[in-house]
């Protein structure tokens, strides 16, 4: 089966957590959007198959997987789709409910982490929202981010699989997005994170050790990777931050 | 099969997405919370269960439901859990993938209602952000309301199976969401809501229709049913709606 994703082209967003799990197995699938625009790639791609009208299954928005006949939106749900066929989710039904479950706790994450540069509207500036966003990025470094990484650190230390992954024995697709939600947050809040990564110290090593992976880091260091950027869901505004 | 429901005691917050479920299918479940505390109910009855560690998934927050020795959190999870034991789903693959993706955008959406009214922080009264939350419910009511149940009604429109539904031919558990999500907007925004239901009649045809489903409404009229308040996720605060 050759997948086929449809995100934006210029920014990691939520079809990097797609990517991931695809790199990581070494799955056989096209990034439309990075495809050149007369091969059908680029933003027009993907606005095409968001205006593909008419079976009753429209998308409201992207990331959108086909896989065959199937279009499937929604990060966690491609994810929960992709796990068990890409091996990247152990088989019995509590253990794949609990990964979901994670799952979209990092979907929550997510919103959180970018709301605080955009509290007030998606449709504007950063620089129209600013005061807001200083006060919302406060209020997550100082309560938010800390119920979050330790709520992970913890699901590490009582895996009764082991603490070097989040479910079961060996890596979940849930361990690639925790890998990324690291490193976004380390590229949007590097001194945050320098703070706070001693208090956990297994979110830290399981960051290394997925970065580390033979195809994670080959993936890392190609072309398909997009570098983080202030277009994307973390961005990197100094003042958000904590203070040097 | 008796479900155990762990939710606030106070409010229908999410936990009323999985009650809703529940009674449409004439279940046999406990809200445990709205039990007395001296039978292990209240928001002490929720806390313990938030509190019981050591079997590796630990809850992050409560909708919790039991059933057996499974423990589910997040609404959508539990939902999509629930739908093929309660008949509240079509059993093809690519059906339930498509009620689960209209159901995760529903809690999106859920997101964007609770921030009209917090758009700065959970933890800080609705009085200590208000100027925020005057420019974000602008903004909710002007682009993202539209956009939302503009999609919505379009589903609805195009569903193969009938416009009286979203998925399929009969009723599914993300109607029931969706009747919960305008009965809570005409509660939070009527204003806004009376404008807008004439562009939507399909969903307000939903909403109607719902209402009126024999376990429902008797859910509706039972003390079963929590009133809508301003501690809840849908909050009425006249400022926000639009001007009278």
């Amino acid at each position: 089966m050759r997948y086929e994703l449809y995100y934006w082209p210029h920014i990691q967003g939520r079809g990097e957590f797609v990517r991931l799990a695809l790199e990581e197995a070494g799955a056989d699938y096209v990034d439309v959007a990075r495809l050149p625009e007369h091969d059908g790639g680029g933003r027009q791609g993907v606005q095409r198959m968001l205006e593909k009208a008419g079976d009753g299954r429209t998308p409201f928005a992207p990331p959108i997987l086909k896989a065959g006949k199937l279009l499937i939106c929604q990060t966690a749900n491609i994810l929960q789709y992709l796990g068990p066929r890409l091996g990247l989710v152990p088989k019995s039904e509590a253990a794949r409910l609990w990964a979901h479950q994670l799952q979209l706790l990092v979907a929550d994450l997510l919103v959180e982490a970018h709301d605080t540069h955009h509290p007030v509207a998606k449709s504007l500036y950063y620089e129209e929202q600013k005061s807001e966003a200083l006060r919302r990025a406060e209020n997550f470094k100082t309560l938010r981010l800390p119920k979050f990484l330790g709520y992970f650190e913890r699901v590490l230390r009582e895996n009764p699989g082991g603490d070097s992954c989040l479910v079961g024995k060996s890596l979940c697709y849930v361990d690639l997005s925790v890998f990324q939600i690291i490193a976004g947050l380390d590229y949007a809040f590097p001194r945050t994170m320098a703070r706070m990564k001693p208090a956990h110290p297994k979110l830290a090593a399981l960051h290394e050790s997925v970065m580390k992976r033979p195809r994670i880091a080959a993936y890392l260091a190609s072309s398909r990777r997009l570098p983080f950027n202030n277009h994307g869901i973390f961005r990197h505004y100094p003042e958000l931050d904590d203070e040097a």
